[in-house]
């Protein structure tokens, strides 16, 4: 069979299996991931085994150190991928959850519920886990998967797969519900981004970003996704200096290789002289390189040149763009031309500064004194998530398993006729 | 310029308008909808005036009856639209609307806030007053609108637009929110399809089956459709007969245009002695041609033959297809086999049944005991809509104002740091 043959026959399994798994009840589902993760623990030398292949030809390859870190697994982190499953399941079922009710004058009483999706495709890149943790998300929330991970971490994420399956047998669900794509032929992913004839409901893209960018130049099926988190913090006039020292090195220094991380700092011209310098120096002190405009020179000679291209860069760094702006206004301008729409946030003990930066930004998270790092579904108390969107359709922000659901409405009646 | 470089600019100024409506109060739109319901009386002479020259036009290529009449305007029709925006301006303002709230053990206060969309497209056929219908409901949802009407109906609709516009300087906003595109030319569906540049978020098309099918292939933006209504009705063994006999008819005759109204019956075979005949008799004293399977035919021989193509048609007219099924299990079978997804009903007393019913079909609504005629925005207390929509993601059913939403997530702080 062709890559396009074996893609489409992966699709209309799915398809079958997803209509089985909407009916499923919670406990056959969560059964599939506590088995799950008792075979992941149960066959953790094996998993290790095949991930040694995986990482020496990578190794022979020359891959980055960032990359072998991404691909390897350990004890530790397979315990860690079981514990996620384990949490998964603890996790209350979205499927059949009541988002609204309401009675009509008629009689009718209408509720609307949610259903699952059907068919999400996963398409991912070096890192085995996923396969366990989108396979989970997809599958408690209701919805076969079709996982296509990288080529360069395909023999740990197949026996990390056989886990999932031997699961799903376990609850007596199809092994079909999640399926990893069998080959690492490139024209798989292609033949996703086409929705496999339908198959397909939406396709999540894991990993960097041109993974991203091209699965939203080429899909023909809806997308959750972010390109990137280009993340502001803006600090006001009536900022609290201390309140902002503490969220700053945190939104910019906590972990600098997620989304989430601030990119660029606007200070507000009033507070500059006050607010700035020891702002500045508590990132240099936390090792941050430091970009600034002109303004930001003059108080503190030591920082880089920031140039145009610095406030369009995510540097998933310890690296910080740092412009000064005459006021509240400038700082909503300069989000508005270059902000990515995921994540932004404001220092202010003024309310109504607040008030306007939320009314006026259109980005998925808006913070208000708190840290941009807080950009992520467990935080959000969501229990887990499998990435965050920046779209408007559906799912916007941390994409838990409520986002992984439809709806539909329900009316019951007592005969009712339309006049 | 060409067609192509005169929808880009409409884009842009769609985008830049999107930006100020987003921000707007619900006084100032609801100002601008009440200000146009008044120019439209005020111009009732003039916009009868264009239409008689659209009407003229087509009665000269023989257009259909049922084409006239849903181009052709009077002073009640006027009246109706005018009627229409006041109706939407009294409706709640779905922008800043919060749809969940809650907070997290480290203090940090989590709003999901409903937002517009930004632009949205709307492509439609003969009906003038599509113009101020669905220009009224992406304003009154905070959304810019690209209205792109057909060129049979483009002298009325451009005097509808006219009163739209007014309203809209009337209030202080920029009449580039509500935009008619201004040539005839088809290469502008086209340009709207391709979403303008990244203009457009979502595309509404309002017309046949055609003009749907059309989009849904060739859009690169999301679309909110239906491609048709062909709605199942199960007549449960345990249906009772007075409420079947009066939901029926109902459902079929009522309105047989709409695509809510009752294409196809199955009729469980415990009761097709008891229930099938007065139910049949009923739709025929109703002028309802009845085409059903060879165990409807034996009951009653008067009907005609149904084939494998009427399972498949949505007939839109005075025509029943009618099977006999064996059980819940085979209606809901033949509902999965051959539903478009809209509406489908069951009539039965027994409780489990219509559990099983709302629980297996995959469809956008789903009534027990009522007519499928209730598939309405306006019959759910939503209190207009711009369609309805068969699609899973994001608005499914009918899409009223909140579902031209989208939504943003906003976090109170004091001054919290991610551990």
């Amino acid at each position: 069979m062709s890559t396009e043959e074996i893609m489409l026959a992966i699709g209309a399994e799915a398809k079958k299996a997803g209509q089985i798994l909407a009916r499923a009840h919670r406990a056959q589902k969560d059964k599939a991931l506590l088995e799950a993760a008792r075979l992941l623990r149960e066959r953790t030398a094996d998993i290790l085994e095949a991930n040694k292949i995986d990482v020496a030809a990578m190794e022979a390859k020359e891959a980055s150190a960032s990359f072998i870190d991404r691909l390897k697994l350990d004890g530790e982190r397979i315990e860690g991928i079981a514990q996620g499953l384990e949490a998964i399941a603890e996790l209350p079922d979205p499927v059949g959850g009541v988002i609204a009710h309401w009675e009509r004058p008629n009689g009718l009483k209408i509720s609307r519920v949610r259903t699952p999706l059907g068919v999400i495709g996963v398409i991912f890149e070096s890192r085995p886990n996923v396969t366990a943790d989108a396979g989970a998300l997809c599958l408690k929330s209701g919805n076969a998967s079709i996982l296509r991970g990288g080529s360069d971490s395909f023999n740990s994420s197949s026996l990390i797969h056989k886990c999932l399956e031997g699961g799903l047998v376990a609850a007596g669900l199809p092994k079909t519900a999640i399926q990893l794509v069998p080959t690492t032929d490139r024209a798989a992913v292609g033949a996703m981004l086409g929705g496999l004839n339908g198959a397909i409901n939406v396709i999540v893209p894991r990993g960097g970003k041109s993974l991203v960018a091209r699965v939203e130049a080429e899909a023909r099926v809806p997308v959750f996704a972010h390109l990137e988190g280009l993340c502001h913090m803006i600090i006001d006039k009536s900022a609290d200096l201390a309140m902002a020292r503490k969220v700053v090195v945190n939104a910019k220094m906590r972990r600098t290789g997620i989304c989430g991380s601030l990119e660029t700092l606007l200070v507000d011209r009033t507070v500059a002289d006050t607010h700035l310098l020891p702002i500045l120096e508590d990132l240099r002190d936390a090792g941050c390189e430091i970009r600034g405009d002109a303004g930001v020179k003059t108080l503190a000679p030591w920082v880089e040149d920031a140039t145009e291209e610095d406030w369009r860069t995510e540097y998933l760094d310890s690296i910080l763009s740092v412009r000064i702006v005459d006021d509240l206004d400038a700082a909503l301008q300069h989000i508005e031309d270059y902000s990515s729409n995921h994540t932004e946030a404001i220092i202010a003990d003024d309310a109504a500064a607040a008030e306007r930066f939320f009314n006026e930004v259109d980005s998925a998270i808006l913070l208000h004194n708190a840290s941009t790092q807080f950009a992520d579904g467990g935080e959000f108390g969501m229990g887990a998530e499998i990435g965050i969107a920046t779209g408007k359709m559906h799912a916007r922000g941390p994409v838990g398993l409520e986002q992984l659901t439809s709806f539909n409405y329900r009316v019951r009646g007592t005969g009712q006729a339309r006049p």
